[in-house]
């Protein structure tokens, strides 16, 4: 075979304002780039346990079983489901995106059934008819439901779709791949049983983990399982083996080391500020995008109500070329904005203002950027 | 929940010659740390196209579904079998260490059945005991082997194993974490239908991505599937929409991107070396080890006509303090060589020498200090 002949690849900087990833801090990025250590290496070992701590202070919760999946978002969603979810067993899904579609697909593919709750696009999920779905299903194991739908920008009510779970004595597995850090999260005060996120959106870490916690209760029915987890690689049980429950630390598979030593740097940032002060953050730099987004006639797809300030879902207008509009911004401004997704694909566009890019220049710099790319 | 009051994280530079990860370039580090762009950004699909082909060159393969997995190697392993074997298919696992077993683990949460064909650790597979099984049980469908054993340090026969399958009329799913860059390897040569390896060994990159890359025969063979693949993030037939396959590129999930340029980076130093030249030394300084190692009074476990070049495994002299010696080399002399795993544990020592880190210097540094620690 000829050999290839490429050279070192260069990107640009760009500045990323779409649904994930966000912009990455220079400071994780230099902690990413430290010298590789072992994976059993006790220096290494040492920082796994400050990531616990980190992570279940993110996540507001003591979970003895909180700690990063060595795979994005969608493995940590497999884990909480594939660990979680028996052949036969009813979980009932609340759909309103995509995610919540991805959620199904997980449940089929363990055997169970998927009880769907459909809700609007955009709209949030309707607590009525969860608890209608609840009451018709007493044999239900688990409530699932997505915190923020990163392809609408819609807001579930976690706190209220948690008590309803439990008032019908449900497991809940909730996706926070997009509101950790960034608007208001209490695993423990909400009593989450089994919750994922990614590091690439509102941690502004770079892509490629994915944080879970599971509460004790979780753990307990993983433990009492009557099969085997249908993955091995992300069987807790033997995961949880490497993360040094119960003071092991056995060989289970290699961990990204590097890719931790940036999801610890970027944790860091988030304990220096202050989880409140992240969220606060958060929602004051999207009533400013707000602003600018409505002063370029631009309207939001989601109600005010339960509208995430982290990825705003604004309508493309009558008779603007969506792909030329973003690829503009890319090549002439370096600005990526989201496309629409799934049934909002050619619709919408989504502007993330997230972690470290959640920042008064980004948001000036997209109202600027779009308003010459729109003639506006 | 208070916050937690941590500081960044400064690693030790340690020379890495255990099992992997192994030494990483300051290039391939510095790649790592570039700008992180989108995942689907115009400029990143540019790059997954030129990993593809530099991951064809390093399996000498013209499969067109060649690509990272987005995850460790053992996710690599995972998607072989999960996206090949159906409830109820036989499975022949070859096993002489710990890799084999995973396999067989493999095969039986996929609800195939996996007929075991063992050998002593530090043995090399024995064929004819292979076309024994492969006799007594005509339906077998799949033949999977480990072609380096990273456990033992032991080459498997791989082109020999493929003959026998093909004569069998039996897929193929080779296991090459720790052979891809070290030793020949020629997917299209032998006719392998899957393989996967890992970052961390001989391509002298960060952990956390797994090469994987199947033939026209097995994609056929997931495209015929008459169950879906229990991963959804496993699922080769949604990942190749992501990485291009038809001209697609459909979301799936969010690669790790920055570990993407990091592979790209290593596999260029691959290519510019050239992969029998890099064969080559890995043999070479092979050679230069064994004869410090035996200098010592070291002895390899394993037999000079099949052992790995990469992966050293030499027994613990007696009255030799296993965790001590490795604890005064980390300690001492920033070096970590590996431990024994699984039947020998507290056994053994692997020592790594591969791909960036398989050069002169670390042979000596290695030698001088195991001579000081052992009292030589």
């Amino acid at each position: 075979m000829t050999k290839p002949n490429f050279q070192s690849f260069h990107p640009q900087q760009r500045t990323l304002m779409g649904p994930g990833p966000s912009d990455v801090s220079p400071q994780v990025l230099a902690a990413l780039a430290r010298p590789t250590l072992g994976h059993l290496d006790p220096t290494f070992v040492g920082l796994m346990d400050e990531v616990k701590v980190l992570l279940q202070y993110a996540f507001q919760t003591q979970n003895k079983l909180t700690m990063p999946v060595s795979a994005p978002g969608s493995a940590g969603m497999e884990a909480c489901f594939a660990n979680l979810v028996e052949p036969g067993d009813k979980v009932i899904v609340c759909q309103n995106g995509v995610f919540g579609g991805r959620m199904q697909q997980n449940v089929i593919r363990c055997g169970g059934e998927a009880i769907m709750v459909q809700d609007e696009w955009g709209k949030q999920t309707d607590l009525a008819k969860v608890e209608d779905a609840l009451k018709a299903n007493p044999d239900v194991k688990i409530l699932a439901f997505v915190h923020a739908e990163t392809s609408t920008g819609v807001r579930n009510d976690a706190k209220a779709l948690c008590e309803l779970a439990r008032k019908y004595n449900c497991l809940t597995i909730v996706d926070a791949v997009t509101s950790l850090g960034g608007i208001e999260l209490d695993v423990d005060g909400w009593q989450i049983d089994a919750i994922y996120s990614g590091t690439q959106k509102c941690l502004s870490c770079v892509p490629g983990l994915s944080p879970v916690s599971f509460s004790e209760k979780a753990v307990d029915v993983i433990q009492q399982r009557k099969t085997p987890v249908q993955s091995w690689f992300l069987d807790m049980q033997l995961v949880m083996g490497y993360w040094g429950q119960g003071g092991q630390r056995a060989y289970h598979h290699t961990a990204p080391v590097n890719s931790v030593y940036a999801l610890h740097e970027s944790l860091l940032a988030l304990q220096n500020e202050g989880l409140e002060q992240a969220w606060k953050r958060h929602q004051d730099m999207h009533l400013m995008l707000r602003e600018g987004l409505e002063g370029l006639g631009l309207e939001f797809v989601v109600d005010e109500a339960y509208r995430l300030p982290q990825l705003n879902s604004v309508g493309i207008p009558e008779g603007v070329d969506d792909a030329q509009v973003r690829s503009r911004l890319l090549n002439e401004f370096n600005l990526e904005i989201g496309a629409g997704l799934g049934a909002l694909a050619g619709k919408v566009w989504r502007i993330g203002l997230m972690g470290y890019g959640c920042n008064q220049k980004n948001v000036e710099y997209c109202i600027s950027s779009l308003a010459q790319v729109l003639g506006k």
